[in-house]
């Protein structure tokens, strides 16, 4: 029988489930991704914000190196494998309804493909009622 | 003509475009939707990850407390509308595709539906060979 995700809501801390189990049960979007935040492990700055398939997740689980899915390549995409910057993984967390994971890591070199340390650099500013969204990290060619 | 987020990559710190501009930038999926990842202020704690379309990113924007999109209930959800625990928002971040959103918010009461502190008490045990999942919160009933 497969495992119901909604009944682990009521078990108590310790209680343990297959992760075989568990991939069978996530609610993956009609591409077959969830999505997957990356947080520094050291931090708890958010890095990024990517996708997995089933196999992805394995990989990311059995080699302890992020291994995503990337929707623009239509391919596997282990994090860091041309730019050197890889993310060894340090926890691996799902979400009340298995359809988020979340990453602790360790960041080698830059989260962000523009070099920066992490993705989210684009931020409101609230203050204002200017409704204005502000560059906050040069990009690293002017650092 | 309309803003290219790419051109964003090389900005230097600083720079401004309008959340107007960025709104319509932004690749909403088949559903109009964007994942948004929930990020407590104070700790750190990342508390869980929920969808936005435009409308609901412009009411959070406005109301100052988190709005979303409930795909479950295909109707727009006030975070804490019925259970009291509003997220009051500190910051909005967007990625550098700006396909994700990153809130950093002051949680009122429970994040997850569950009454657990957040969503992601599921956690896989990397130190053993036996790729279990761990239950690591008690429900709120046997607290």
């Amino acid at each position: 029988m497969s495992l119901d995700i909604g009944q682990l809501e009521q078990a108590k801390a310790g209680t343990t489930v297959a992760l075989a189990d568990l991939l069978q049960a996530i609610p993956f979007n009609d591409q077959g991704l969830v999505p997957v935040i990356a947080q520094d492990a050291t931090t708890q700055q958010v890095l990024m914000l990517a996708w997995m398939d089933s196999t992805a997740i394995q990989r990311t689980v059995d080699e302890g190196y992020a291994c995503y899915y990337s929707r623009s390549r239509a391919s596997y995409w282990r994090k860091g494998e041309t730019s050197g910057h890889v993310q060894r993984v340090r926890k691996i967390q799902f979400d009340c309804d298995a359809d988020a994971l979340l990453l602790q890591v360790d960041q080698t070199g830059a989260a962000c493909h523009t070099n920066r340390d992490h993705c989210f650099y684009l931020e409101l500013d609230l203050e204002s009622d200017a409704c204005t969204v502000r560059v906050t990290q040069d990009p690293p060619q002017t650092k």
